[in-house]
């Protein structure tokens, strides 16, 4: 790039970059699948290529991160080894082989006057992402931009600024071996926070952004942007322990939801439990015997003497730790007005055995993921089937739940006549 | 409703009547399709049954009309009478009698450990139209919404203030008549101006806008508002008459695409003919003979005595009047180019009987409809297929083109399982 970051302003700075961007995404829109596929698949063996100059990057962060008092966990995400930097190759090899939504026939209508009419999906455009501290989002998000068509402007954390810069040098040399022009993947050149206000007020530069990353990222995006934004604020996700829940099954998933990774946004945070339920106390002592702090409704309290009480706080907080809020409940009403009252919206459960409250559950609940008698811990694009996500959305249009290839499409009609004027 | 206007700010009101709405959307969205449609056929008698009452009330716009200076054309689209009211009720029936997309399974996959996958098309929820001067909208916008499940919040134009009143009255009262609450469909009960301001940024309330009217209102949405909006700002129209086109077609086309009718969105605003397309005077003499203005670039002028030049400005206006820009291009990539630069990307159109110019401008138009050997005209829902319309989008998420009762719904994941936990 030959954008002189230090003498434009940030607006003028992402104008440039989007220029650039999209004219890479109109020659990426010409290309097939399988030239897409290549590219990918190019840009794959480039990292596997600069496996040591990513490395050296990465520990370069990491001294910055050790000096600046980052905590473990922040440092975790941030490291890479040998082992994690073959893993982010392999997931670009296998977003390419991905099956594209591109160039799908949506609909198909031939009018009586015989105007053929179709809708074809084609790429979004330009798709800003803006993430924090993980560097594994820069290989991941472009190659998921990529494949279906689309140019990224990504902005990545700075405590991760330098193996960004090697990980996008290494991926845009690779697809620029395939003949995709570099810009189609760009790291914006600078860390100048002004330069993400810029990315959020470009509506009609940038088709729609992403944020990955914390509630403190995701709050300032959805508040700040013009452009369209996909993401979920909260992972506020319920789970109904209904009368009629198989025991079993029951506290296995409670333990499972709550417990299997607490720091996820699938992660069970409010458990509501029928009254009618009878081993109400043992599911309980399951996910407390776990390594759960549990805090309890007045009712809930009287189930196990370790229960904390809960305030109404807490109803609406995402813990993402080993905590959890418990709720009893008389029946499926009930239940179905605490989830509409406090659920974010992302994955709501419920555990039973009788058919037509799992009808009803699955009908009334509002959220983008609803489901039964499994795991809330499974609200995954990989799990889903879907190859890979961008991202888990809770915005109620264009795309929900996970976001994966088809969501970083849009459509356009097709209309083919023979001289067809309208009367 | 006993909603306090005169007491409350505009934010409250909109909070409040969004409140209401979304409480009777829930009942909406728990009803059978079979159920919503015939609150819509009592809803088009009882628009029958209060004629009457509608055309005085619409007559009192009228004279309100005349009084304060309207222009022919806008009373025009104000003005209702025993014919167009009969129009608006059978257009409810009509809505009524559409396939419902809600419900629909957009895709379904079993996967290996047996949860069985399905994502399943759902309302949107509250859908707030803002419009202007023709009342037929109440009553329109009102079944589409209503037919998808949806409720809405409409504000109308001030100078239809009694007419909308009147058929709000009488929709609201046939779908209490078969128990759906009236709150379903809201009129704003206030012509205050910043009552406008308060839905626009009424985000988590109101979940889409659909701005219904000419270029000020369509561009004063698009730029407060916090709530996604669904809508089109311009629509530059172009019609590239190719180098193989049919001449005896491409001068038909020309004539019915800018002259059918000069006020829609889907009428042709630039003509690009190819410099080797052999009947070029003739297109353009049958366009002007027909009663139109033409502007031209230079080599356009050199065709016909009557055209006058165009300016740089021209390219980039949308007349929705008897006139039309016409620029001769040397080949497809030139057409296709004039066509990024200045297309607002609602419809564009190539006029050739060659398979291969059709394909790749089919394919590198990024407009929302791209058509072959067809008016533009042609642009709208019903002529798609799809029933009725809410609107026409050039935005590039969620829906495009001509949207009806599809692009009012989202989705949500069902996911059923029996007890699995995830690994």
């Amino acid at each position: 790039m030959d954008i002189a970051v230090n003498t434009t302003n940030p607006e003028t700075l992402v104008a440039d970059l989007a220029r650039e961007g999209r004219k890479a995404q109109a020659v990426l829109s010409r290309m097939s699948d399988a030239d897409r596929a290549s590219a990918l698949h190019s840009a794959a063996a480039a990292l596997r290529e600069d496996r040591k100059t990513i490395l050296a990057a990465n520990a370069d962060d990491i001294a910055a991160g050790e000096a600046s008092g980052l905590t473990g966990a922040m440092l975790d995400r941030l490291r890479l080894d040998t082992d994690r930097l073959a893993a982010i190759a392999d997931a670009v090899d296998s977003v390419a082989d991905l099956p594209t939504p591109v160039g799908q026939v949506i609909s198909r209508d031939e009018r009586p006057n015989g105007l053929v009419i179709e809708r074809v999906r084609i790429p979004i455009g330009l798709i800003g992402i803006i993430y924090e501290s993980r560097p594994n989002v820069t290989a991941d998000a472009a190659a998921l931009c990529l494949k279906s068509g689309n140019a990224a402007l990504l902005r990545g954390g700075s405590e991760a600024v330098r193996s960004n810069r090697a990980i996008e040098a290494a991926f845009a040399r690779g697809l620029e071996s395939a003949g995709v022009p570099a810009a189609a993947i760009q790291l914006m050149p600078t860390q100048d926070r002004a330069a993400v206000g810029a990315m959020l007020k470009a509506a009609g530069l940038i088709d729609m952004i992403v944020p990955r990353g914390g509630k403190g990222l995701v709050a300032r995006v959805q508040a700040d942007a013009r452009v369209p934004v996909l993401a979920h604020l909260d992972g506020i996700c319920h789970t109904y322990v209904h009368s009629a829940a198989d025991p079993v099954k029951a506290r296995a998933l409670a333990v499972n939801a709550k417990m299997r990774r607490t720091g996820i946004c699938g992660a069970m945070e409010t458990l509501l439990i029928d009254t009618a339920f009878p081993e109400a106390a043992e599911l309980v002592a399951d996910v407390i015997d776990a390594g759960c702090e549990v805090r309890g409704d007045e009712r809930a309290q009287k189930l196990d003497s370790r229960i904390k009480p809960a305030t109404d706080e807490d109803w609406d907080t995402e813990y993402l730790d080993a905590i959890l809020s418990v709720a009893m409940v008389d029946g499926i009403d009930e239940a179905l007005a605490h989830i509409s009252a406090h659920s974010s919206g992302h994955t709501d459960v419920i555990v039973t055995e009788d058919a037509g409250a799992e009808d009803r559950f699955l009908k009334e609940v509002d959220s983008a993921i609803v489901m039964t008698n499994a795991s809330s811990q499974f609200a995954d694009g990989g799990e889903f089937g879907l190859g890979a996500e961008i991202g888990i959305a809770t915005g109620r249009l264009h795309a929900r739940g996970p976001v994966a290839l088809e969501g970083l499409t849009t459509y356009k009609w097709l209309v083919r006549g023979t001289g067809q004027t309208r009367p």
